[in-house]
């Protein structure tokens, strides 16, 4: 059997790495076809070593002669540099998947690109659909471009829905560990540093994910990825906090059965899952154990604490480009807040300052999107720095 | 669309009538061909005069004239009496789906003969696997009858499987109440009355099935059922003890994902699912609030306690006629326990003693397990007067 050609976006991250894992264990059906990164030339260089692709890319040009210095032993695999090389290359034909895991806005140019060369999409970078979910949604129709979530959430909801009849759905309940601040009190909140906020209790992700999972942004847009994912109105996704992240998301149906998909905290399920499906294949590794678990608990989010989650629901309400403007700002005070630029309570602050000045448009374009997000971080920007 | 005709064996049960229930609440889809009862004619006539049956059975055959009296008044329904009368009613060219509802191993013969009508089996009368799991699952390919499990727990693993490749199932994990004995020693089981046994905390069912569930005996026959359902080895079947009964089974996949049908305690759902699969349909009456419920607990079974858990597994690992061995001295300890004949723990002490007594077969035929039911009764009887 011809094995399949895996494009990776954002190889050096979390999802980069654990994805090349998946593709190890399983290098008898998949093959890396090229990896992507922003930065990290020598992870990137360690990674074209070793999986041998056809081409490598790095986002930042002013880094391409050192990449390039570093693969002179592996002349077979091709060096590219800047973000078009990236919206080029994922268009290759013998590509079959590509994996979406780069951080931000950054994602959305490149995902459409392979949309629009039929490729199948797992897609990690969430920031895509946040930005504009309508757009890619009828890309992807009109492509027949499969999109696969890779979110531990989204997989666990999609798992959920194989061989159910969608227009079944009751309801949505998408979990939330709740992040480290789950019982702090708003003025414990406002004192949070940085290093409190990136140790995360359960899941290992990178650094934007791991702050928008201590403000909940995280799972606000979680929630716009889910209304365009599986065709639901945001008031039928409920946010449950489940501080054991066992059970990783849920769907209720309309005769009141709920289907769930649980298992250990473990990236790799859903990205070997979007890999595979709609076949399973073995993942070595832990398994989960409910008599060491023991219990596990629900509780309701806080909005009034987590304002960004509150932000994120109100955002998808108004639609149009505000989701593209929440993030815009959110890029920008996340990036802030690990700057020790702007304070944690800040952050939201910020974000719903920038949704009132932002120019709103109800029925937005592509290029809407680019000039909302360069509106947004700019009036975000100021607001910061005032 | 032409309604689907389905015949409840047992409609005076709990499942029977809550299977009525939804056929009523679903009256566009389906209609009842025919109902039978063991001895409670009121509640058929009742049931007759409202669903307007083309035949109802009393298996009674003594109770025969009061029904006929009864129902007089609608002479299109046919009233027939007797066992005979049930396994030629379910062979019935109109009906499609014929629901056993029955209690105890009186449920097998009716069963084989609609298997062999090509019916689809909605099955509730767990004892019909238990007894004779391996010759029900070859007619059932034979004839290409599909069983569709109505038990909470096996519907719960159904869904769950519902679009997986049954080949990828790692285990089973199959959910327990535990019973309103789970957290009493020893000597407390010693004292326990009948009226302690039939306060069961989350599921409203028959007398037979509570003291079963009290005892943990019905546990054990769920696992020799699911292992005849699903094809897996009782080895890969873990009982958890969840007091709450929320979760009501889940299947573990090879790659570590674990799926879950989770609900409140409700058995029009199973039985519903089992009318309707593939499809869902809609179903009024609570729903699932986890805010509410708060915390989901998971406890390892006692088989000390329950050793009617461990004699279920040590027949199911025996195999031949042995599971058939302990249905039949556990209807007898059951009906001895429920007349004060025997006490709780007993009950166990008697099923293992039976299982030593009773002549061993290990390729029983059908007539195997006549015979065998009829041996391990009369040696559990003695057991229980000496």
């Amino acid at each position: 059997m011809k094995k399949k050609q895996i494009a990776i976006l954002g190889s050096t991250g979390s999802i980069g790495t654990q994805a090349l894992q998946v593709i190890e264990e399983h290098s008898d059906l998949y093959e890396v076809y090229c990896l992507t990164a922003n930065n990290r030339v020598e992870l990137l260089a360690e990674q074209a070593h070793r999986f041998h692709p056809a081409a490598i890319v790095i986002a930042n040009e002013a880094r391409y002669d050192e990449l390039k210095r570093l693969t002179d032993d592996i002349p077979d695999v091709k060096v590219y540099a800047g973000a078009q090389a990236i919206n080029e290359i994922v268009e290759a034909k013998p590509i079959d998947i590509v994996l979406t895991a780069m951080v931000g806005f950054a994602g959305l140019t490149p995902t459409i690109h392979a949309i629009k060369a039929r490729k199948t999409i797992a897609l990690a970078n969430k920031e895509t659909l946040v930005v504009a979910g309508e757009l890619i949604g009828n890309l992807a129709t009109q492509y027949h471009a499969p999109i696969l979530p890779v979110d531990s959430e989204h997989s666990a909801i999609f798992q959920s829905l194989v061989g159910e009849d969608v227009n079944r759905i009751d309801k949505i309940l998408l979990t939330a560990s709740g992040g480290p601040f789950r019982n702090f009190t708003i003025e414990q909140l406002a004192q949070v540093t940085k290093a409190d906020a990136l140790r995360h209790p359960t899941w290992d992700m990178g650094a934007k994910i791991t702050i928008d999972s201590a403000s909940m942004m995280n799972k606000g847009f979680e929630v716009i990825e889910a209304k365009w994912l599986f065709g639901v109105k945001a008031s039928q996704i409920q946010v449950l906090v489940h501080p054991q992240s066992i059970v990783h998301s849920a769907v209720q149906f309309d005769d009141g059965a709920v289907k769930a998909q649980l298992g250990v905290p473990d990236m790799r399920l859903p990205i070997q899952y979007a890999f595979s499906y709609p076949k399973r294949l073995t993942l070595s590794g832990e398994r989960l154990d409910l008599f060491k678990t023991r219990s596990l608990e629900f509780f309701e989010p806080d909005l009034k604490k987590f304002r960004c989650l509150a932000l994120a629901f109100e955002a998808i309400e108004k639609g149009g480009n505000m989701p593209c403007i929440v993030n815009a700002a959110n890029e920008i005070v996340n990036r802030g807040f690990l700057e020790d630029k702007c304070g944690f309570l800040q952050m939201s602050d910020i974000i719903a300052e920038t949704m009132q000045r932002c120019t709103y448009d109800a029925s937005p374009t592509y290029d809407t999107y680019i000039a909302t997000d360069a509106e947004a971080r700019r009036i975000a920007t100021e607001l910061m720095n005032k």
